[in-house]
């Protein structure tokens, strides 16, 4: 921050000077590590021991969180007051959990019977039999449903759902193949219901049933959006329209009727189980002190690393294949909300923002990218996920194993070996992670961990003075994809561009 | 690098400490960059011109070139000699190609033959009917089929093809869904025949057949391994090992008897168009001068973000839905083989190695992903790769829209917008972007892609002085994933790690 009045600036720089011993040193120097590092609620084993939050740094960011109101904010948040200035707005997505201001919980407690009602129609075959269910969305559109139903549905779905999201017609492709228009609905999911590559692909998929002979195709299309009147516009029926609040942001819209698909797939329960869990962790954020509150400790450790140790990356390996949608899915919430580059009242940030966060699944990146994180230049702070009980069919011997292999790799990152004779078998070790351990992975525990997720990024926010709320960044794309459409502008274009359009014959 | 001897440092050095101007400008100061840096070869536009290359520096990168000896050591993969000191040996994927030494290239070529003959035995049905194969590896030894067979597989395959690598067993239950042991094979690919993920996959795969009531489970598998004597003693008959050589890494073995899977899908012709595409980019390697030569300005652009810019990544985003394995392939090849901290002789390097490589597919990173890209605080040069062969089947127009999208990507990146008003809408430009046109997407132009990545990796790796073909940093996590499973010695770990293990009853 160059504004030197900003409460934050002395504390951020104080933490980014902040020199501390290793991590195998902390565990000696503080025999009390693991009770203050360690957070059990929701059914979540949250583990930042293995991290260089030490008992100074967790004080230091304690007074940052001071400085930065992180409290008031947080009320802000909890109460539907402005949290999103340059929009000029609350984000409401915590009254989807009924955990926001009053207003904001009845309205999205109106929008969720609306919602019920129709799945509950569904169910009632009132569109007929319906086996499939096609998903039209992108970005915050699709990734949240994605990762639920990829998690929590292997046991069996009650409809078969697809997801479409890119503007290649390959994706639609491939979505449709073995869909019985006859038996399909289609789930279109846009906020401002201007979204290019949702309606170009809500176009295809009505081509493709009125291709099949059905009658009224826009009969077979539920539209989910903040922007009804426009989709009524566009020729959908109110009553198959749900709305949600302009308030919600689409990285933060699983919860809201974005969720339409999930209810169907998974069944209504589940989804209010995946909002009551949501709403567990919605009361920890809330109500713990900062010093024993799993998305603020969180949010210390991922400052610490980019503003002291200059890290630019996380990673998250979520040791079940269940979760294999989880680092994708926390991109998105992550980069969008905290790739900023200016503070909440406009000035300029002369510090990192949000770390670029990757990651995979294991025992798999064990294979892949895990030479890196063990022996590459980058310190990269890992976040290992998995899952005590085992529910898979085979030996439960794989299980243990996969367990196991977690737990290794963080022990093998913080400890490294020595090797005097070869240089290239020496690990140097003091390589951090943080390992989140769920008692089993279920409706419940999966809204309570993605909230998790969601209240440490805003914590983050919080701290550095900027808003996780808007996403101005994506505009200018836009804008220019506009442009280099246009023969007037086109011309504008620097030489590489006309260069390449002129290749591909556009 | 801390040995001033190397001609490399002081290269190196100048490299880091060089200014340039941003890339507008010298689009305005160079009026033959595109001649200079766009490429066009083996059915791929290479344009660099988006980058912070100038002039000067790619005069600079030639010397580093010269002083890392990059001819010699090309012609020394090339000619089978040892490029892989640690390990004392060759890498022969160019022979798997027909271009590398002529031992290499005669012993590929023979188990090519063999791969081929069993392929074709396949085909004549001396399994019985044949309608799935179950691949079973883990890192390399599915991520290359994986991406081939996803890229190119999707007009139909011969076979359906499943891929399980997770020790996790959620991973199998899926692969097995819907499958008839009566007419799976399983292929199971393993290097050392020791992968513990692999092996026990391959137990699972067997108890499956057997409890289907097959009556020889191990008769319905194939192992591809470069220890086919394992693989026999493991009761797998002679006549189901396809063997190849122990110089061909992991990561770079698609090439070899790994890809049967490929060729069960796809046939055998596209297997060889395959080897046939990457073989044209081998001569362009071998025989392009360093400043017309694809691979290495690649290198050079990649040494320029981590050494002058600090970037601790790069992005790769292809636009095409199937290319969307691409990004996970690529971070194996790049961050296993550079992903390293010391040299080829064993000395402790003090600069950054390789970048953490990350993306995904586009147009949907734009509504997830980009918001950092445009307005975050970190450098991240993107890679576009997009395709100009249109093969869906939806409304041509939405794959204009794909390139469109993709270029004005680029464009926005690189010019940025200023706003003197409103400092959230201000886009500070000069990020710097690479695209890779293809002309179409088949076999002879992805083998000439991931060709081209390859040797980018080896000439980076070569000009830092580093040995991209070993992986040493993987065996600590195995040797502490052992010894966390013994009583005896999980007693040395740290509280965090037992911790741990008791809360998940291990």
């Amino acid at each position: 921050m160059n504004d030197s009045t900003d409460p934050r600036a002395a504390r951020l720089d104080t933490i980014a000077n902040y020199e501390g011993p290793p991590i195998g040193a902390l565990f000696d120097a503080e025999p009390d590590r693991l009770d203050r590092l360690v957070i059990e609620d929701c059914g979540i084993r949250f583990d930042f021991s293995k991290t260089h939050l030490d008992a100074d740094l967790v004080a230091m960011f304690g007074e940052l969180a001071e400085a930065s109101d992180l409290a008031g904010q947080r009320k802000a948040l909890f109460s539907g007051a402005v949290v999103n200035p340059t929009e000029g707005r609350a984000a409401t997505h915590v009254a989807e959990r009924g955990e926001g201001g009053n207003d904001d919980n009845q309205f999205a407690a109106a929008m969720r019977r609306r919602m019920r009602q129709l799945v509950d129609a569904i169910e009632a075959d009132a569109f007929g039999e319906i086996e499939a269910v096609l998903h039209i969305g992108i970005g915050g559109s699709v990734l949240g449903p994605a990762l639920i139903v990829d998690a929590l549905g292997r046991e069996g779905q009650n409809v078969d759902l697809r997801f479409v999201a890119n503007i290649d017609g390959e994706a639609m492709d491939e979505a449709l193949i073995g869909l019985d228009p006859e038996t399909t609905l289609v789930v279109a999911v846009s906020k401002s219901w201007s979204t290019m590559e949702t309606l170009t692909n809500l176009d295809a998929a009505i081509d493709w049933l009125e291709g099949a002979g059905m009658e009224d195709p826009y009969g077979r299309v539920i539209a989910v959006t903040a922007s009804p009147d426009k989709a009524i516009e566009s020729g959908i029926d109110e009553t198959r329209i749900l709305p949600f609040a302009e308030s919600v942001g689409g990285r933060y819209s699983l919860w809201s009727a974005v969720g339409v698909s999930i209810a169907l797939a998974l069944g209504y329960e589940k989804f209010e189980e995946l909002l009551e869990g949501a709403a567990a962790m919605d009361r920890h954020f809330k109500l713990s002190p900062v010093e024993k509150n799993a998305p603020v400790l969180a949010a210390f450790s991922d400052l610490y690393y980019t503003q002291n140790r200059g890290a630019e990356t996380r990673a998250v390996f979520a040791y079940d294949e269940r979760l294999r949608l989880l680092a994708p899915y926390l991109q998105q919430l992550v980069m969008e909300s905290n790739g900023k580059g200016v503070t909440a009242d406009g000035t300029p940030l002369d510090r990192p923002t949000s770390a670029i966060l990757w990651g995979g699944v294991g025992t798999d990146g064990q294979h892949a990218v895990f030479q890196l994180l063990h022996q590459g230049s980058h310190l990269v702070p890992v976040e290992f996920v998995a899952v005590i009980e085992n529910e898979d069919s085979q030996d439960p011997r794989q299980h243990r194993q996969l367990l196991l292999n977690a737990f290794a790799q963080g022990a093998a990152l913080m400890a490294g070996r020595a090797n005097d004779e070869d240089a290239a078998r020496a690990y140097p070790g003091d390589r951090p992670s943080a390992t989140l351990l769920l008692d089993k992975l279920d409706a419940h525990t999966l809204g309570a961990l993605i909230a998790f997720y969601e209240h440490r990024t805003f914590a983050e926010a919080v701290m550095l003075g900027i808003n996780p709320f808007d996403q101005y960044g994506v505009e200018l794309g836009k804008d220019m994809a506009r442009a280099i459409d246009d023969p007037e502008t086109r011309e504008e274009f620097d030489p590489s561009t006309k260069a390449l359009i002129g290749k591909a014959g556009l």
